[in-house]
């Protein structure tokens, strides 16, 4: 059971987790040096922890510890029980979802420790047989068969909301797994998990480094590389979905300008949605939903 | 040519359209009562002026006017030249994107006018002859052809930026026109305008009111109304698009709880979109790009 402690003093020390939680510059440095994330609403809290993160502390109004008395006590981390007033003190916002939590980050699995987990929801021969004829049954314990893998690659991103949309996307319309360059945006950024709606925390996904170099070890383990682009040698995504991959990813670049061209010369080919003319195109995390969707 | 007028007075009176822009309540307020609207950028100051709203005046930093110097030789409103950091002690936030004009807002259309610019860009026969047997010609001066007239309906969305997002992947994906709920949040809003990247001024739209009702005159001009939905009555998107309607209104639900269920009893039918178990659903920006995606 976690230990509740009152606390009165804003500028108490055992509080420095929860500082200024609007100051992004300051919140990357912090959270980089502790390894340690945020989550905001008992809903998140309670899928951090359910997923296995340790937390450090709680962080909540009285009225919120109820609701939360479940995930407290599978626990011995301290709770901080303060004033909704310090809340917003020491936060530097109202904090109208209650409850935070400040969690231990996990080191980023393998490459092959995401894809593993990509597999898990089918048979080891839906997904290594290539010679498989089509004429499986077409259902499973887990429901409709899915006849591939689809992981999302998304280069660069710089916007938290982006990166928490395409994951909640991606766990909502089947994507296996999400893997990032190295200088894409974090999704365990408070904001990109409360944007997912927690789907950070149980979609698998890890980062590649070297970038781009990295796509290689995709295309070594015969995963076809699609990248969206609105590029003149691009397909349709109409015809990208036509082809049937069976181990696909689909790669989204940074917000305006889009892929870079070391990626888009490492992709199988190119993808675009069409579109009207003379328009800038769909917002990357508009852009992901119609992929996800359409390569179903 | 507007009339250049350096001000260093932060609480001069002529600024009082600039103030506290991050401040939603009082803006808003503000906004309605003087029936004006912001816009921030070059590009989108630019944008709205081509669209036909009158200026009443810019507010910016020397180094922009170079760059809106055409802009400014369309009107006589005054533009209020101060320094950056008087900029952003006027309203509240750094203004990065330089230039900002105040704007005064139309008289919202009627819906047989939106519906009438929806039709702007085809053959009148091509929306109104029901027994067209699809052996014209595929292609106009305009590009490929479009078989149906597509509506986006947006029921009480709360937030700006699914607004802005909706408009944006509208625009992108060619839908026609864009019908509100009197409670839906304002397309006009500094928010809205930028996530829409400035689609919302060249998308004809209105509100339909009164709400629900005014829904009854789609219908009653031959538009089946399509309720996004995951109800269990719903069928799936790709059977919708599979339909091929020629005239067709999708209707979007508020964030959280989607359509109401007046709303939903005067949709022809509900539609879904295929999700993962589990999941919680696409948030509205996302499902409105792919619905828009699916039934182009």
């Amino acid at each position: 059971m976690a230990t509740l402690l009152d606390v009165t003093d804003p500028a108490d020390p055992r509080l420095a987790d929860y500082r200024d939680l609007r100051d992004v510059e300051l919140r990357k440095a912090l959270e980089a040096e502790h390894g340690l994330f945020l989550a905001e609403g008992e809903k998140v809290v309670r899928r951090a922890v359910e997923a296995g993160y340790r937390p450090r502390s709680f962080l909540m109004a009285p009225r919120w510890l109820a609701g939360l008395a479940d995930v407290l006590g599978t626990t011995d981390a301290p709770c901080y029980v303060v004033s909704e007033a310090m809340a917003e003190q020491v936060t530097g916002f109202h904090v109208h979802r209650g409850a935070l939590a400040s969690l231990e980050r996990q080191p980023l699995p393998s490459l092959d420790e995401v894809l593993a987990g990509a597999r898990w929801q089918r048979a080891p021969e839906d997904v290594v047989d290539h010679t498989d004829n089509g004429a499986r049954a077409d259902t499973t314990d887990e429901g409709p068969a899915r006849s591939s893998v689809r992981i999302a690659v998304l280069e660069d991103l710089v916007d938290h909301a982006n990166v928490g949309a395409a994951f909640r996307s991606a766990a909502a319309l089947g994507i296996d797994a999400v893997l990032l360059s190295p200088r894409c945006a974090d999704p365990l950024y408070r904001r990109s998990i409360k944007v997912s709606m927690g789907a950070v925390l149980h979609v698998p996904w890890t980062r590649l480094d070297p970038w781009p170099a990295g796509l290689d070890a995709l295309s070594a383990r015969g995963i076809t590389l699609a990248g969206m682009s609105l590029s003149s040698d691009s397909v349709d995504l109409d015809a990208l979905s036509a082809q049937g991959h069976r181990w696909l990813a689909l790669v989204f670049g940074t917000e305006g300008v889009g892929l870079t061209l070391e990626t888009a010369r490492r992709c199988d080919l190119l993808v675009r949605i069409p579109m009207a003319r003379g328009i800038d195109s769909l917002n990357v995390a508009a852009a992901s939903a119609v992929a996800f969707y359409a390569t179903r």
